[in-house]
């Protein structure tokens, strides 16, 4: 079954708003054993609309929509698809009393304004796709040839709810056998231009896999993916498959699928029995965000410091004034003594360290922007690394904490 | 001036990457007063991308595509191109020179691989655009009747660096006067359905600029469009038309254009000679990210606790044990002392306390998931606020985080 995407709105081609609703139909639709063939992003009008939606039907069995399906004057989509389909759009009973309904519950007295109602305005013989999280319901059209077309709404928590509980099944119904299915091996701390020397005849492929390198600013990503097999067949290829992409890429593979560093490194440190605290200068909170965005984090994660300011440092972690007199806050004893400090202040296992020049200013010959500090103490030993990150502030920060993270997990390792 | 474009990758139509290229180049061209008709995105298949291009030729005067020019047997797009506009494909002996000194360059003495050698074959009657950051140059190759297709590398950087450097500049010359622009208003701590009312008759527009409502997780910003004036009163239009819109949104309105709340905070304590600190439990560092991401935060900005451990709360922060026994940790009492002992430990005007349920798990009857306290204590005062947040993990985080600057910044406006 070909499917064919429709994106509409004046901000997806202006440049103002990210395209997110066709990354997750994209997703959705492969897991389905569905391929996307094409996807069209339109403005808010009526015509381009309606032209873009019989062009996708002339040659895909099925077309979804994402958005123009609000109360306002720019929102188009229901009456273009009708055109497009040739039908009529007419008011649909249920929808009106569920938008008079919402609107008695929002405690309006007067009654539903006439632009309200406008959302009740369907193609005829349209079924209603109900809208659990806004107004406007969404739409499912089949024309007498079983072409069909799927108008949803454009906020994507109403349109993934709506896709979920309605056009996944509606899809499913009439989809082939076999899927595509991916899975990624996460690397970091090697380049991608290393990595084909290091996968050796896996460089373009595994047990006839395909594989796609994925660069990110954290390290790179490689995407297994296998096309027109059985789901449990997929899935089994591929599991083998990263099993041995990832030996040969160890120690720089740390995970499968979408799993974050940290949570590997929570993972290590449970396992391990051990907890763990950071002191962050440069990165400002953002290691510690990391290790809490995990659900869970808080029987291994005891907290940190984020000694922005060099009296912080001093105060609250104890490092010598005149330790960072004599070395700078950037240097390696400056580190280490962040590092044990977070131990010793926390009380736990593991204390993690973070100082650097994130830039744009700040930086000199000899100390970069760009160049980080990152160590760890552990009950037996202080290890401490230097790096030199490339990119702009956010960038140097992300890396730094991915390297600080990384560092942690590596420690399992040996 | 009618431009459209086709990004050209499976793994756009897979879902597995966003199309950041499509909202760079938005931006790009809506500044030069071009508007993007139309996006497509086909996968890495010659018959479909000569398809996409012949058709968006058949519409516009101008076709922009970026993806598929590696080196590898799915670089389609320079066959596929040639073939939509009925031209040849030739080697460019300009090109072969490029490859040969890059790959000399990389230190290979033996002769440059027939792979390679495919990134020198180019429609015939192209002008080459050269790539400073890859190998695969681009193309821009105008038809007898002035309709043109330029050809860009996927690579976000390639592609940037190559559109500023040649075409934009190609374009220029072809496109009309006027420009379109925007400006928006950033509110936060309002329920986007609440600002119609509060807009009243600006709720559709102001001064013949058009409104779009962009609802996020931190709050709802109100974007101002200008189409078809000369640049500098644009500018002026937007400039005017926003100072009425936050004056009618005060206290909610709190920046225009991409400012983070952040920035606006830490602008305000700097006038103001104030400096700030954090103690953060739910959020786990992320409120210090926010506002250590700011170039230049040192000043005003001490550093914060990272309390996610009821033990730091009362070993760092000096929060009593007996309080946390009897009101739970996230309460008004321990947030305010958190709130105080960050003021107080950090030797600072400001000190900010946030705790809370951020789920999934940890919510009770009394205090479900999304219930948040955040407090600012002053030299003069201490004020807590609940809140009750709704979304997933990441969302409460976010929406705490930026609610607790909310606070700071509105005490500055009494």
């Amino acid at each position: 079954m070909r499917v064919e995407l429709i994106t509409i709105g004046d901000e997806l081609l202006l440049g103002f708003t990210i395209d997110t609703n066709s990354v997750f139909l994209g997703g959705e639709l492969a897991a389905l054993g569905v391929e996307v063939a094409r996807r069209t992003t339109v403005g808010d009008d009526r015509d381009a609309i309606a032209a873009a939606v019989r062009d996708a039907l002339a040659r895909a069995d099925g077309v979804i929509t994402t958005g123009g399906l609000g109360p306002t004057s720019d929102d188009v989509t229901m009456d273009a698809v009708a055109a497009a389909l040739g039908v009529e759009l007419e008011r649909n009973a249920t929808v009106v009393a569920r938008l008079e309904e919402i609107w008695r519950l929002r405690g309006r007295s007067e009654p539903l304004p006439p632009a309200n109602l406008s959302q009740a305005m369907l193609p005829r013989g349209a079924r209603v796709l109900p809208n659990n999280h806004g107004t406007a319901p969404g739409v499912y059209v089949e024309r007498s040839d079983k072409h069909w077309v799927a108008v949803l709404p454009g906020v994507p928590r109403e349109m993934r709810e709506m896709f979920s509980g309605s056009v996944r099944d509606l899809v499913r119904a009439a989809a082939p056998g076999g899927v595509v299915r991916s899975l990624a091996v996460r690397t970091t701390g090697v380049a991608e231009s290393r990595l084909p020397e290091l996968l050796g005849d896996y460089a373009e492929g595994v047990d006839g896999l395909s594989l796609a390198y994925l660069p990110g600013v954290e390290g790179v990503d490689l995407r297994l993916t296998a096309r027109g097999l059985p789901g449990a067949d997929a899935d089994e290829k591929l599991r083998v498959a990263a099993r041995k992409l990832s030996a040969r890429l160890a120690p720089y593979a740390y995970a499968e699928g979408t799993t974050d560093l940290a949570e590997v490194v929570l993972a290590h440190c449970r396992s391990a029995g051990r907890r763990l605290a950071v002191a962050e200068s440069c990165t400002g909170g953002m290691l510690g965000q990391r290790l809490t965005a995990i659900a869970g984090s808080s029987d291994v994660f005891a907290g940190g410091v984020i000694a922005y300011d060099n009296e912080v440092k001093i105060e609250l972690l104890g490092v010598e004034r005149e330790a960072i007199e004599r070395h700078g806050a950037v240097s390696e004893e400056i580190v280490t003594a962040m590092a044990s400090a977070a131990r010793r202040r926390f009380g736990v296992d593991l204390g993690v360290g973070i100082t650097g020049v994130a830039g744009p200013r700040g930086g000199s010959v000899e100390k970069p922007v760009g160049t980080v500090w990152i160590a760890l103490a552990t009950p037996d030993e202080i290890v401490a690394k230097q790096l030199r990150l490339f990119g702009d502030r956010d960038e140097v920060r992300r890396r730094a904490a991915q390297a600080a993270l990384d560092l942690v997990r590596r420690s399992f390792a040996g």
